[in-house]
């Protein structure tokens, strides 16, 4: 039987393809289908169940903004739980970082706003010590 | 255009479906194809495909192995690069821990085995300040 698994419930949620860079999106403030959709390239229908699954998995939300002339329309905002899963966009842009770029370097350094200095997703433990490549964690099965 | 992005190029490599979990599975010591498609679920024939893809990425990479009477057969170990994947795997665990559980809680704690204390996937920069929640994030585009 499969594994009891946090996360595989969590790709349940943001697994399916561009999910996470619709998430990605709108964490830059990219709020209306329109600009997300050429920001991602997804295609438009894709696009527009995947902001449905998750403004229904409570990743998203939505508010209304008008523009002069035209009636009311949807923009995306991130909820507290859509905010959480920086640290998932954040490990992966790390590690495409790390072995993914081409001639032209790192597309994009995320900055911490205080300092201006470069933020990643690391693992720590709850005492504080790092862990170095992903050695030395054990895994505590609670729910087999 | 589709925005330059590693982490969508990292998506290429490990978004596919059960790709993860494949990866999940290796790093918890499971490493050969029988015990793998039961721990994901994954279907057979997808699973030769994610496989053949991760080992194709420099993910994972083979060895062989030979029981008593059979004839040598490859079990998959993570490389480096796969290690470095463990800080992904951890930040959708956090997540899915946070907002997935079930009544009977959290699935699996991670811990260091240096101190036994839970593992988490945590945003910092590099003057060590916390990031909390995803705020105060700011993105300097290099590659347009």
């Amino acid at each position: 039987m499969p594994r009891t698994c946090s996360i595989a419930r969590t790709l349940a949620v943001v697994g399916e393809r561009w999910a996470l860079l619709v998430v990605r999106e709108v964490s830059l403030g990219v709020r209306r289908f329109r600009d997300i959709q050429e920001a991602t390239g997804a295609p438009p229908a894709v696009l527009t169940a995947r902001l449905r699954a998750l403004v229904e998995a409570g990743v998203l939300t939505t508010r209304d903004y008008r523009e002069p002339g035209s009636r009311a329309r949807s923009e995306y905002v991130l909820t507290d739980a859509g905010r959480e899963l920086l640290p998932v966009l954040i490990a992966l842009k790390d590690w495409g970082d790390a072995h993914l770029t081409d001639e032209r370097g790192v597309p994009v350094v995320t900055r911490h706003e205080g300092c201006g200095s470069a933020v990643h997703a690391v693992l720590v433990c709850d005492e504080g010590h790092p862990i170095e490549c992903g050695r030395g964690l054990r895994p505590d099965v609670r729910v087999p």
